[in-house]
Order: C-alpha cells, then structure tokens, then sequence
C-alpha cells in the first residue's frame, strides 16, 4: 500500500506514514500539491499531509487544497516533534558556521541557535532535505536540524538533541484518500462552510453544536479568494457525521450556511501508551 | 515623525505608512520583530506592520509579536497589492529565465507564472528587496515581482503590470504604537484572550458580543506554545472599546475566559473615493 508525503525520507511526514500506517510503503513527493495530486490520481492509496503544529500553528496551504480537491479526510496522526543537530561524523559543534533547516524547524529552535556563536541560520525547503544537502556537499562548517531519522539515512551524526524550545511540540497530520472510507469507527468531523456576512453569524454558526453539546477541537479560517475579508471557516468537530445530532447540526446549520461541506469523518487520534509506538492506528486500542 | 516598516523602500509596505501618515518618514527594518523593537526603544513613534492578506490570509508572526510584546495598536489602512514583473531596461519577456520574489508574492502570480516557459520562480524574503538584487547583480536574465514604486526606485522597466491572478488582492495593516492613543476616533476594538478547554467555550465567548448586536469583522486563533491544541483567539469587534456596549461584553467575557487582554481601539479603515489616495487618514474625511 503506497503512502504518499512531503519532502525527503527521514522527513516527520514519513514518520506520520509509519506511525499510522506501520505497513505502509511511503512514496516522497516535493510539495504538498503533489502529495493531492497523488492521491486524486490514483498513484497511492493515500497521503499524508501536516496540517497544524502545536508551536507553529496550521499549515494553510493543506487547508486551501482540503477545499481545492475533491478528496476525504479518514485519519489522523500526532507525531512529537524531536529536532537533533545532524553534521558530518568528526564535526564538532564549534567548527559550525552555518545551520540549514525549514524555516519553521529554525523557529522551534530558536533559543537553541541564538546561544550559538558565528553561526548564520540559513531557511531551506525540507529538515530532510537540508540533511541531504549537508550530506551531498560534504561541508564540514555545515550542520542541519532534522530528524534522528533522517540523520541514521543520510550517514549524519547528532550533535546535539531535542534542541527544539518547546517539549511539547507535536504536529498532527491528516489521511487523505479518494474513498470516503475512514481507518476506523469515526468519532470526530472536519466541515468547511462559509456564513453571510451579518452581526452573529459566527456565533449561530456554533450555536448549531454548542446547542447539542457537542464539541469544538478547532476552529480555522482561511480568506475566500477574489472576495476581500470573507472567509471560510474550517470545524473540527468530536462526533461522528453519521450521529443523528451531528447529523441534527448539519442541517440546522445549512439553513443559513450559503455553502457547507463534509471534509470527512474519521477516528481521532490517541496516543496508545500500551502498545508500542509502530502499532497499527485501530480505534481504541488505547483503552485495551 | 519617523515610523517604521518591514523591507525594502518601495516595499507595499513603505506605501501602506505613507497612506495612513503622509507626513511620515519610512524607515525600513529587516524584519518584522525589528520593526516592533524599534517601536518599543522609541527609535520611531509608529510602527505599521500587514496583518492579514485577502488572498493569503494571516500574516502569524504579528499576530505572535502583538502578545509578545506591549504595544498598542492606533490605526488600520488597506493597500490595494498591485504586482508587476520588473527587469533591467532593454530585456524582454523572452529573455527572462528566472523570477525573484516573496513566496506570498509569486503565490498571488502562480497562474501568470505558469504561462511564462523556462522561467523558474525563485523565492526571496522581500517583494521590493527582490527588485534591489535585479538591479544590483545587473541580470539581464532576471526578473522580480514588485510595485512599480519599486521599479522606479531601483530603476527597472514594468515587462508586465497586475500580474496578480486576483483584481481584489489587498492587504491590511495595522500602526502600533507604545502609547495607547489611537490617529482618530476608535470604532474598532482588538482583543485576544484564551478559553478553558470545554463544550461550548468559544461560543459563550462570542455570545458576549452576539447578544448585544457587536459586529465582529475577524476572529483568528494561534497556539500556545507548550500547550498543544489550547489557542489564544484574537477577535476584531466593529466597537470602541469605550463604547458601553463593549465595556458590558468584556466584563461578560472576563468572568469566564482566564486571561483577556485589549490590543487596541482605533478607527477602523475607510477608502475615501472623493479624496486623493495620499490623503490624511482622517477620521471621517470620506464621509466629506
């Protein structure tokens, strides 16, 4: 079963794969859109894509192609965000000049990079990725912050470790797929809609599952192109689509929702502290 | 009155301050946290800073600075992003083998973009400081997408103008200041505050404002570093913050959201069609 992601092996993106899908054969793609493109295709069973870090915030560009694409969400995924500073083996950490990551991966080590010396902090496309380069150019004066992972792949040895800021950094992918078939029992809904512009239209909007208590676990919005200061509005919701009082709240809510979508249904994610960290995502194994 | 922006001179932002304070003189920083620096030593009286795209949305990193630090906003404009494709003089299209810009920048021309053959986009940190590099390598088979003020600044030719894919591509951008004195008489309000993780939470806090007819024209949430998947909600509200109105829903909100804070309340922006585009931004003047 071919798995598509973004960027480069060791990327946390293959970890999201294995972590969710431990029998899955991860298929690297350069960008996000090509990861869609994949899946609507038909060259993988499924992708999967980041969509919010806990230090960072969404990855919108997943939001924007979530409504661009005709694709369902069915999973979803945690995995902790570790950084390692990976050079050359024999580099010693004063003999860095510079550093190459993602610019979001120099972010959440921001306090680790200022207490350097003579280093310049240089923004690259993937934390993989900037592995690879240290790796292919061979430089000495150049280490990269990425994953242990992509280290072990590309012959790096760790100078340091968890140099993020934050322990608790954890990035949340989705499942995409073609079929509206989620990895297990759903207990959890993504909708995007869009609400006339009026004085309460937010609050009416919530009001349909505040009303049935249900429960809100995120709430985005993203601008409508071409229409200035109108948005769309992407919910996250702890109920399955097919309850009836989800159900209830959809339809309560399409009376004045000029547009309202199911981006999936699908089981949310649990972190399993029984079982070891590769094994399968079935719901409820956690509570075994 | 020094007030400084993020950029290059000739950056949409050096247009923004001149829109909101004609008399003012720009001063350009590298980034966005110098900007607020800047602002906070007292080495400029304002700062102006974009905060929200209508086609690519939010601009994070202020809204993380505006917490960060204590500064006040005092005022709002909008400034219409009109790109255009910049070269040497004498080059034509055809010559261009390599196009420099911001990413927001070359994501708002993809569609133009796509119809150029052998041009690879190249992504930089400025839009203006693009323009600059053409200028200063002197590459003949370059091009940058920047405002033609940038053209003009650094001497390159327009091949192509509104190159944007969206007519309606505008960005909002907000004054800071460290006294809490806003450039009109305030009709907007600003305010972030967090919520304790319950059923119904974000829709009690709205409540306060729906219940008493307050508008709200944006609502954008952003994590909290080390404590994954809680959120600060930031929230514009169409209402002075002196107003009863407001002051009745923040005690309201108060009682129940554990931290709130007001970024400021200020006039909100108005075009003015029977002014010149470089008049004051008075409060009221295109009532006329």
């Amino acid at each position: 079963m071919r798995v598509a992601y973004q960027g480069e092996p060791g990327a946390f993106s293959e970890a999201a794969v294995l972590r969710l899908l431990p029998d899955a054969e991860p298929r690297p793609y350069p960008t996000f859109d090509e990861v869609f493109d994949a899946v609507s295709n038909g060259s993988v069973s499924f992708g999967v894509v980041p969509i919010e870090n806990s230090i960072g915030g969404s990855i919108h560009r997943n939001y924007d192609l979530l409504v661009q694409r005709d694709l369902s969400i069915v999973g979803e995924v945690q995995v902790p965000v570790v950084h390692n500073l990976l050079a050359l083996p024999g580099v010693r950490l004063e003999d860095v000049r510079r550093v190459l990551s993602h610019p979001q991966a120099l972010a959440q080590c921001a306090a680790f990079l200022r207490g350097l010396e003579h280093v310049e902090a240089i923004a690259t496309y993937d934390t993989a990725g900037s592995a690879k380069m240290v790796r292919d150019e061979q430089r000495r004066d150049t280490a990269a912050i990425a994953s242990e992972r992509a280290g072990t792949l590309f012959g790096l040895e760790s100078l340091r470790s968890g140099i993020q800021d934050y322990d608790d950094n954890i990035t949340r992918f989705l499942a995409i797929s073609r079929q509206r078939v989620p990895l297990g029992p759903p207990d959890k809904t993504s909708l995007v809609f869009t609400l006339k512009s009026a004085p309460g239209a937010l609050f009416k909007a919530l009001s349909v599952f505040a009303l049935r208590d249900i429960d809100l676990s995120k709430l985005e919005s993203r601008p409508v192109p071409g229409r200035p200061w109108e948005y769309l509005f992407y919910l996250d919701v702890a109920v399955a689509r097919e309850d009836l009082q989800c159900a209830r709240a959809m339809v309560h809510l399409a009376e004045f929702a000029p547009s309202l979508r199911t981006l999936g249904s699908y089981p949310r994610w649990r972190e399993r502290d029984d079982v070891p960290a590769s094994a399968p995502a079935k719901e409820g194994a956690g509570r075994g």
